[in-house]
């Protein structure tokens, strides 16, 4: 599979990287070997009708160098350029997410679905503004587009509810689709301290960004709720039609009085289909949904099973990964 | 599509009641209109080559009827014959389960697969006793062979690890497997009481067999165990293969002692490839494997997502009838 990958941030380094560590077994119990004909990031533009040499590309992500450092890359191509000119199967997305315009994301994606080239992309932005625009033209244009690493990181959340809804009505998804806000409420609880020193820890770990407001003000939870209403119940809602409370009022007395009467509280999204919400809510103990730490869940309820759901962790390199590559998998048989 | 439907107890009766409920939305989303063309349990044989007539079959479903009382159904007819004579595209098989022979569920799969037939089944027996002989039987004969119902009821457990193991190196699978038993210890952990007055209970409420044996001595678990096992990691093992030690000394003591620690004790099952056990362990809280009531859990370590979990009722015919339909339509496309 000739493939193009834009963007060589955290994501692309890490597919990189298990590319060649999979090889083999790729290649062995899939008979699937990647090509990498092109890789772009904001530096310039590698290309090799080839295929790029791997141990080169390797050694770039592992010293988390820029893609202008191998040989022969162009300083000034652009990523659109690339994704038409270069004659590839499949873009595989992986820029940095803007929730508001969806760029540079969503240009990417439109161009390469137009040139026909399949699509794989972990980036919010596109999917949150422009959905049911993307997914009519990917149908259009014949083309296959996943984005299970978009909601959930590792989570197979987008194949599980496709499998579900072939013999279930889908009443309800509810989930815990931000690690950040879980481990904050997970410490709060666990220490009796106030949110505001849960965030400096976090922080000081990494696990919550210089400005956490994304993550703490629900917008983050928002965003993934939409793009899950809109794929899976259908739709074309926009993040203006979610209701959202973020967690700043959350107090450590209030989690304590959860936890006393049976519960634990977290920050959930819901979506019926055409309506949206996220908020702080009571979370029994014992529900799959009463997860700690930084795991997301979901909970699909259904007609016939009643109540599916799955856990996992939705952030991390090697763990969205691990679902890029598992679309880029199920691409690779659908095409036989 | 043409199917035999062997077994008319609780799924049977319920499948075909789904099948009626849901005919309009499987023909418009699926393009599925199954043919039930002919139904066998111990009573007898309806057979119909253009088709038997739904609203009979789902009138005696709702009354709790044998298949004799079909009009026009022949008591003595075997479903071995019906298997083997009526031409199908489908056999779904749903009779009892006996993890010791297998049987009859065994000698209705192998006869399916011998006549070309795709099998989808429910029954833990014959995959308990001979999954590698059925699986290689279906290669050989180019069949299309689903189980999923028999592990995990409404969990989509087998087809959640084929989606992870195609990406991720799958470490080790570990499962609340049995609903009856999380039942139990989650009652006596509420109620702090010990296992014989929750076990009545149980039995009252129809959770818990007149015989629990199966259930609190950790068979069932094992057997399940060892379907994953055999079907996810690969190999051969039996079930005299799996460490077991069941729930009847665990006292409410040890329960309330590992809660103030933070864990709650549950049955669980651990499969790493060649290895299979049963045990109480303790869980941590706010683990995704730490949930309570009937519920079933499953978490499969991996090198990349780290941790997967998934959740729900391993029981009930509607929810079992939810993970059948859907095996269903996965050969109806496949077949496309």
């Amino acid at each position: 599979m000739r493939i193009v990958l834009i963007g060589f941030g955290n994501l692309g380094r890490a597919l990189v990287q298990v590319f060649a560590e999979k090889a083999e077994i790729l290649r062995e119990h899939e008979g699937f070997a990647p090509k990498i004909i092109a890789a772009v990031d904001d530096s310039g533009a590698a290309v090799e009708a080839r295929g790029l040499d791997m141990k080169t590309l390797v050694n770039l992500a592992k010293r988390r160098e820029k893609i202008e450092k191998y040989p022969g890359a162009k300083a000034g191509r652009s990523a659109l350029e690339v994704i038409e000119s270069v004659d590839a199967d499949l873009v595989v997305e992986l820029t940095p997410t803007n929730i508001k315009t969806g760029e540079p994301g969503l240009s990417h994606i439109r161009k390469a679905m137009e040139a026909g080239r399949h699509v794989v992309t972990s980036n919010k932005g596109p999917l949150v503004v422009a959905f049911k625009e993307l997914d009519s033209l990917a149908r259009k244009k014949g083309v296959e587009f996943r984005y299970s690493a978009s909601v959930g990181g590792a989570i197979p959340v987008i194949s599980l509810a496709r499998r579900l809804m072939s013999s279930n009505e889908i009443l309800e998804i509810r989930g815990i689709l931000n690690g950040t806000t879980n481990y904050i409420l997970t410490r709060m609880e666990e220490e009796n301290v106030p949110l505001e020193m849960v965030v400096r820890e976090a922080q000081e770990l990494g696990i919550a960004e210089k400005d956490p407001s994304l993550d703490i003000d629900g917008i983050d939870t928002a965003a993934k709720l939409l793009i899950l209403h809109n794929a899976v119940l259908g739709g074309d809602l926009k993040l203006s039609d979610v209701e959202i409370t973020g967690i700043r009022k959350v107090t450590p007395e209030a989690i304590r009085l959860a936890k006393e009467a049976g519960y634990a509280l977290k920050l959930v999204g819901v979506a019926r289909r055409g309506e949206l919400e996220v908020s702080p809510k009571l979370v029994p103990l014992g529900h799959p949904l009463s997860v700690g730490g930084t795991l997301n869940a979901i909970t699909f309820k259904l007609d016939l099973a009643r109540e599916i759901s799955i856990a996992g962790f939705g952030a991390g390199p090697m763990e969205t990964v691990s679902s890029i590559l598992a679309d880029i998998l199920e691409i690779h048989r659908s095409l036989g």
